[in-house]
């Protein structure tokens, strides 16, 4: 038999949603016999209040929303999907659907959400990709909007532990920072970073992660001098960058490489494969341990994305006088969770030839 | 100065939104002066009628929906990823936005089209997975839901092309048999294939492409008797799986492997790392041409996604009343797309030592 729902029982009963609302959350407006009635019916169907139940009740439309952003190379957007999914799992556990919008940029997020409070009445917003100077979070905050960020607020100047609106993000520096002393532990001491030019904070937190890293240890002078030189690439994101930046590191002397992604890293990988015979290969590590470092044993440092996701939907619902008003204490507002670095160990998976004479 | 949108004009004319939609659409509902100020307005902004204007006018939520699948294992998943970011591209691009929703099961998907077009008003529904029997495509056609399907009705009686529904879909049996034939025409005769336990409409459909190549040239008798034994091999989905089932084809005396995904094709690619020095390493070809494909140089079958994702949103917005509605004829209704067969270099790019000595 199929699960009873708002509509199968207000049909079976011949009463309105409203009426089956009314008698779970305001029974006193429902006639004694007709509250009687449903209630039996609600008994003896198992019937738990749905979604459209809650909704009835709170006059919310029960949809957060949720900018798309345009596709990337498949290997760091990988991060953002997986995100996605997590988010609409811990939504709908909550009653929460999520509204997906394409957005190109942050002034046509701004534009959606305008829209988006106007027409479809959502109930709050999760922000991906935050970035110092973030109009987006100044435009929600002045109207009052509920939302919660993936990622901290990136201004220099405040603590973000005190900032006014609530946000969940990762510790990539103290991620960078771990790989970087494992490779230090293993006696590398000329220990290069290949990540994106200063100035967003994402990544200058995970290249201050990898200095860190280096003043630790017997060798942590020598590691800190050879950083501080040529050692520091800066470069756009993606494969053939990384490939480019690996090639100048190794020549400047550098026997291991932490990267800033993993699209980066598999650039570096593929480099190392057009090194000088009696070259020792430099080991590289990636960020965000994706399918591909996975596949291809490449060491990277993991994001608990899952996690994320499951906070993020429970500081946002909170607030919105969803079913855990008033009976679960409120969640941290500002959380920071921890990275893993992931060591692997690189295989020669795709060293066989295309087509070997059968 | 900002782009000028229904709420922002009508603070500005300190107006209805539903006034700046009739001056637009239905002038005639309009006092005079009134419509000459607005239209003024509209001029002078360049206002363009966005999504607001036209749900005020079709009182459509102007929102589609689709399920979010469970996050798969990050190589077979990511196909599901990217046609959800063309999708909400696409739909963007005619002013509809997708909701989201969570479901782990057809049975939890169709109780949530129920509560959705109770509580949300969607317009329509995007359905991914079809497969026969779909209780699904039953249920929508029976309510007369809106909805078009990526994947066609895999029923085993009736042409597809006759279906009451409408479907856009990649023909993955030629992608499996133009791969087949490029091994055939490299000297290969003993193929094997490695894939799903027979029943899914997919998985048959790529098993068939397989079979159907083996079935040209000169060695099309050696290869097809060679087939129709101990080289067909049946297995859930997974790197593990593939693993396993590639060493058993290696073990037949296979020279090549055709797969029905990349999940398995990586298996079977770690798989030959452990062949007897001096065993000739097959071919191996994968499926879905993911990233993790890309990225070790792994021969595979790709989806043309983008133009799947956008002839459902032309087929399934064309018949709810939108901006097309009766200027642009009507798009196919059933439409198989081709599948490429991508030829990669298997290249070492993990071949290298985790932590060589510095």
């Amino acid at each position: 038999m199929a699960k009873a729902t708002l509509v199968s029982l207000a049909n079976a009963l011949g009463v309105s949603r409203q009426t089956i609302s009314n008698a779970i959350n305001a029974p006193e407006r429902v006639k004694p016999e007709t509250l009687a009635r449903v209630q039996r019916a609600i008994a003896e169907a198992g019937y738990r209040p749905s979604a459209a139940a809650r909704q009835l009740r709170t006059r919310r439309s029960m949809n957060l929303g949720i900018r798309m952003i345009p596709g990337a190379d498949g290997i760091n957007g990988s991060i953002y999907d997986r995100f996605l999914h997590s988010l609409a799992e811990a939504a709908q556990e909550r009653g929460y659907r999520l509204t997906l919008f394409y957005a190109a940029s942050d002034a046509d997020e701004i534009e959606q959400y305008d829209q988006l409070l106007d027409v479809a009445d959502l109930d709050g917003f999760v922000l991906t990709g935050t970035h110092r100077d973030d109009e987006r979070t100044a435009w929600l905050l002045e109207r009052g909007v509920p939302f919660a960020a993936f990622g901290r607020p990136w201004s220099d100047d405040g603590d973000p532990f005190a900032s006014a609106h609530a946000w969940v993000d990762v510790d990539g520096g103290a991620g960078t920072e771990e790989a970087t002393r494992a490779l230090m532990a293993q006696g590398h001491r000329r220990i290069g970073f290949l990540g994106w030019p200063t100035g967003s904070g994402v990544g200058d937190d995970r290249r201050a992660g990898w200095r860190r890293g280096l003043s630790h240890g017997p060798l942590a002078d020598d590691a800190s001098r050879a950083a501080a030189g040529e050692l520091d690439i800066q470069t756009e994101d993606g494969v053939a960058r990384g490939a480019d930046g690996a090639a100048r590191l190794v020549g400047a002397g550098a026997t291991a490489v932490v990267c800033a992604s993993d699209s980066l890293a598999l650039g570096a990988l593929a480099a190392l494969r057009s090194l000088p015979p009696g070259t020792p290969p430099p080991a590289v590590v990636g960020f965000d341990d994706t399918p591909v470092a996975a596949a291809i044993g490449l060491s990277s440092v993991a994001q608990p994305i899952e996690s994320v996701a499951r906070q993020i939907i429970a500081v946002l619902t909170h607030g919105l006088g969803g079913r855990d008003d008033g009976t679960t204490p409120e969640p941290p507002r500002h959380v920071l969770l921890p990275a893993a670095f992931v060591e692997r160990t690189p295989h020669a998976l795709g060293a066989v030839p295309a087509a070997p004479s059968p």
